[in-house]
């Protein structure tokens, strides 16, 4: 399928330009109407998905990609209830974030905007097309989505779902559109417009956020890997720790907020280590370890160089033993990916040098780092976690997906 | 003066750890310290930028330029006088913008955090140099400015002293860098390293924009010019009408937020161009009009295509009549540049039109574009003002130059 950039991005631009005047009741009703559209076309949504899996097999996808581009029965009805979900928050738009009376008289208000055209790249799960329109539409925004090559039937079949409720409800239907060729020259094309789409949110791995890092001329928040961290202090409740590590690891090993690197105090380690060991090869996880661990755990296998940094995205999970709280801060400056970090101390003080100094977007004392998920923080919903610092940091909700300007009023005022 | 992108990118992440630690107190010392030394070292000061005045005029930079360059005793005291005021700001790190206990028993908070390193690229002006400082540093961030050249002189001799007072504080003199040398390879390099810096801020015309813009792999929020507009609705009130337009182009002409072009209701025309023409006249102000305007007005000349959506920096204005608010509404999403619009109308439904479908930075009723300004909109003082819809959109003071991230506590939950 051909496409070409320009067209693509005008009409984005021309229908974000009707959003801003789109009531929220509007929106909403075209959330559920889609919702029903989804499970009451899950036959063909189904069909679409088989075209996909048996082409994948066809060209040999390793079976860690079918599972994750198989679309099952209960992830149709999971979107159907995101979407209902979505249109029960509160809009954004028009929310008020400041609100003052200068002494000028003039009455200065901040409030929430749309952000306008935002190009959302991501790979090979359908859901994700489901809840990029779902949040950028609710919050105002035109999207163009352009989705994994391997998920391209099961994406179409979403988008026309998609675009007969924005029909039947008058809304443009250009407020979502899908790009589902892979020609490289045209998303380059595409990541040069910078005049019509306002953001681009990469969400994938080492090789798409490179290859939009490299070519994009319009802002970029971006969701790359999460190599998270768990350190285990000496003052740490062992048994929570224990129970903390093997969850963060096996409850989802291919999510993006699953630990990936343990690193235990030394003082704690004979006690931690064997039943952390013992613990990890009942649930299938291979441990690498350095040399005290690989002595305290016979399990264990020898960690190599690169497998500290390393998103697994597997039952793998390496660990280390550091002398104290710095060694365990400066391993995560020097390692992290501003994903998720977690310390399991009694130290109160350690505790607020950690959250101080390992400046992740989600920085957390005493529980799983698989609590950085925007339905676990409040956000309801969330289109993906931002490793950017700048614009949102952390799970992309529908704030998120808004911009804040100045609206000031006065009665003649000069200046 | 020759610099090296890695080696002034790497002191700058170092000294960005270390601002993460420094206290509230120390840093408003360390303000307070460098508003003596600029006060003290006014002589030294004056001899800097007469130097840089002397070189610019061997030049034959044009006296605009020569007198954004010129260091008034005044422009010296201000400088002081707004370190002082960012002193006195309350510190934005470690605000709490969200805090919520979820039912799984986690204490959530959304914390504000330091962004890092910012790059700042600026022109002419030596007390950008001072306030960009003042407020990354408040914001805990270090920053690497680089000025215009023609200041040079100036630029380094503030250094030079915000350096002493951070060493006389034991804080980290990399916390801020001055790059003087225009070596533009050296600069593309810099805006390279998007590992060591964090944001890049160009503040100035279009082809610093375009530079950084075409060269940058670092997150940018841009300040660019200011395509100010005044819709002037029929049921404007017409004396304070005239004084809103008059004063908002000739209060300060070279100002980003000085209006460029008048939008007149074409039902009000006859009664407002003639005494508009007539008061501008007195105020030196050249009129551009279309060819209504140039009949109302017979000291207006009639403007080209390229004066609708020009920065005129001057004493010029556009003056245009529209058939009603949708084609104002249409000029200015044309022609503006996202910075700053009014209306001028007793019309609310009008009112709120206009605000919602001109999504600039700043949308303002009655009452000057001169108001689009940090301390005017109760910001305190500010860095710039960003045409950037992402990160912060209209102006940007110290909570502008902080990320916010999420710090959760639990006390052994696993998901």
């Amino acid at each position: 399928m051909q496409f070409v950039a320009q067209s693509i991005a005008a009409r984005a631009r021309a229908a974000s330009a009707a959003l801003t005047l789109t009531p929220t009741e509007t929106k909403n009703a075209i959330l559920r109407n889609l919702a029903v559209r989804i499970e009451s076309g899950t036959e063909r949504l189904h069909a679409a998905n088989e075209a996909d899996l048996a082409e994948a097999r066809r060209n040999g996808l390793p079976e860690s990609k079918l599972r994750r581009l198989a679309l099952s029965a209960a992830a149709v009805q999971q979107m159907a209830d995101g979407l209902r979900q979505v249109a029960d928050l509160p809009d954004p738009v028009g929310q008020v974030t400041r609100d003052l009376r200068m002494p000028s008289g003039l009455h200065v208000r901040k409030v929430r905007s749309p952000i306008g055209v935002i190009l959302m790249i991501y790979e090979a799960r359908a859901n994700v097309t489901i809840d990029a329109f779902a949040l950028c539409f609710k919050s105002g925004n035109a999207c163009i989505l352009k989705g994994g090559r391997e998920a391209a039937q099961s994406n179409q079949a979403l988008l026309s779902m998609a675009v007969a409720s924005l029909a039947e409800h008058g809304a443009p239907i250009d407020s979502v559109q899908l790009i589902t060729s892979s020609d490289r020259e045209e998303m380059k094309a595409l990541l040069c417009l910078s005049e019509q789409i306002d953001l681009v949110i990469p969400r994938g791995g080492h090789e798409l956020i490179r290859f939009v890092h490299e070519h994009s001329r319009i802002p970029m928040v971006q969701h790359f890997q999460g190599v998270c961290h768990i350190f285990v202090d000496a003052t740490a409740d062992v048994p929570k720790a224990i129970d903390i590590c093997v969850s963060a690891k096996t409850s989802a090993p291919a999510a993006c907020n699953a630990v990936e690197t343990l690193l235990v105090h030394t003082d704690i380690a004979r006690q931690f280590v064997p039943t952390l060991a013992d613990r990890m090869a009942h649930a299938g996880v291979e441990l690498r370890g350095d040399a005290t661990v690989c002595r305290l755990a016979p399990n264990a296998v020898p960690a190599a160089d690169e497998d500290w940094g390393r998103e697994f995205l597997d039952l793998i999970v390496a660990v280390r033993i550091v002398a104290g709280i710095d060694e365990a801060i400066a391993h995560v400056r020097r390692y992290g990916s501003n994903h998720t970090d977690a310390i399991l101390s009694r130290d109160e003080a350690n505790q607020r040098r950690f959250i101080e100094q390992v400046q992740s977007s989600c920085t957390l004392v005493n529980c799983s780092t698989r609590f950085n998920d925007g339905y676990q923080l409040g956000l309801g919903a969330e289109i993906g976690i931002s490793t950017s610092k700048i614009h949102a940091y952390g799970p992309m909700g529908l704030e998120e997906l808004t911009t804040q300007r100045y609206v000031v009023v006065g009665d003649g005022q000069c200046r």
